[in-house]
């Protein structure tokens, strides 16, 4: 069987290397990144312009990601049958919770948020749709890392990244809080990534119990948690109550 | 100057045939799409799996769009600069006209909906955004035709797409709305895309004054419109000051 496509592999990396940091490179900034080429970086940024993925801006020569990408990207969702399944639930969740709902999937080492329900009140929010979430420092990503053993081995990195004080860095902390979560079938996350917010999150099972997703609340510590630190018992409940209910639907589905 | 890279347009061409549709397809129905070889459509999918870019239903075998479409499509908002120049605008519309706010850009003959502001108040809505909304049967789509050249283009296909017994369909009857619009500096559509809903939009203007996008109110027929089919003339001004304002904004940030 022949092997992957290469032109095809460089210009994925291109198109991510540009989803990362300030969204402007120039095609000097791209060669070097990758190890490519000038000529051949240019050769695939002039067909990704081609077809809408990337844009150059005109004043500073500068690439960017093109217009053509939101559309494939939010196509996904229209086929995402986790998300199809979970969305009344999500519903359903933030009227009974008042909290923001979100649903999230694993992608690259990271939690991929692919539902964001707002909480219902009228604050402003910002949507977090297809944004990535560390795994350690989220309670849908320790859901996702108790329950997948090829996303453990991201921990291998060593140390990961301190958010707030109470972030847990080191790989035998996580696994502890790993092992936790599969003993109790939820994850909490307090102040771990932002120093006054929380998280309640439980694990959506697909097709014959594999762990797909997770779905959660999250809001401000003194609504989410009780005194002693652990999440409100009403609350968590309801998240847990959500979960199964995606996870029936999505086995109902198959058969 | 070589050529655009061919395994990269027929990637591109992969991934718009999935976006459309039903969304999950056959390497069979693929490759006859496309016409190509079954052989060079199954290496091109597999690479685009290995990216990420698409996924394989584990029963069906099938290959449907993958999650890192989603990560790189929501992150080319953060570098859209007419999106982010004008979200304070578009809430403050919102907020004025108690109604839907989407603002538009130009993508292969239709409207692509950059940014969507739910109306203000409770009733369930679903996020626009990533959507692609047909020229000629919508208020932002108009005012798109209306500025550009290129996009008239489009209409050389012939009579368009009726959504409505309302909706324009000749060339003729386009253009002639399309040289309304240049002379009033604003665009209505009334029940023309779904039988009781109305649109009125503004251009959003860049640097050097050309048309780069549109921003508009969208809701029921008899809040937007007057007696007379004509747009409320409070409504009418908001949107249009709220187009100046972005259009000022994205002037001045070029200087």
């Amino acid at each position: 069987m022949p092997g992957p496509i290469q032109s095809i592999e460089r210009a994925a990396a291109i198109l991510r290397l540009l989803a990362r940091g300030s969204g402007r490179l120039g095609v000097g900034e791209i060669a070097e990144s990758l190890e490519l080429a000038k000529g051949t970086a240019h050769g695939i940024l002039r067909t990704l312009q081609g077809v809408g993925f990337v844009e150059q801006d005109r004043d500073s020569g500068k690439y960017q990601l093109g217009a053509a990408l939101l559309h494939l990207g939010t196509s996904y969702l229209d086929v995402n049958e986790l998300r199809s399944r979970a969305i009344n639930w999500a519903d359903a969740l933030a009227a009974r919770s008042g909290e923001t709902v979100r649903i999230g999937a694993p992608l690259e080492g990271r939690v991929l948020v692919v539902h964001h329900v707002f909480r219902p009140d009228d604050s402003p929010q910002s949507l977090d749709v297809g944004a990535l979430l560390p795994l350690h420092a989220t309670a849908l990503g320790k859901v996702l890392l108790a329950y997948d053993v090829t996303l453990v081995a991201a921990l291998r990195g060593g140390e990961q990244e301190a958010y707030t004080r109470r972030t847990l860095t080191s790989p035998t902390a996580i696994k502890r809080a790993c092992a936790k979560v599969r003993e109790a079938g939820w994850a909490g996350e307090r102040g771990e990534l932002a120093p006054d917010e929380a998280g309640i999150a439980a694990p959506i099972r697909g097709h014959g119990g594999i762990v797909v997703g997770a779905i959660g609340v999250s809001g401000p510590v003194d609504r989410l948690c009780e005194s002693d630190g652990g999440p409100n018992p009403r609350l968590l409940g309801h998240v847990r109550d959500a979960a199964r209910a995606v996870s029936r639907d999505l086995e109902a589905s198959r058969r």
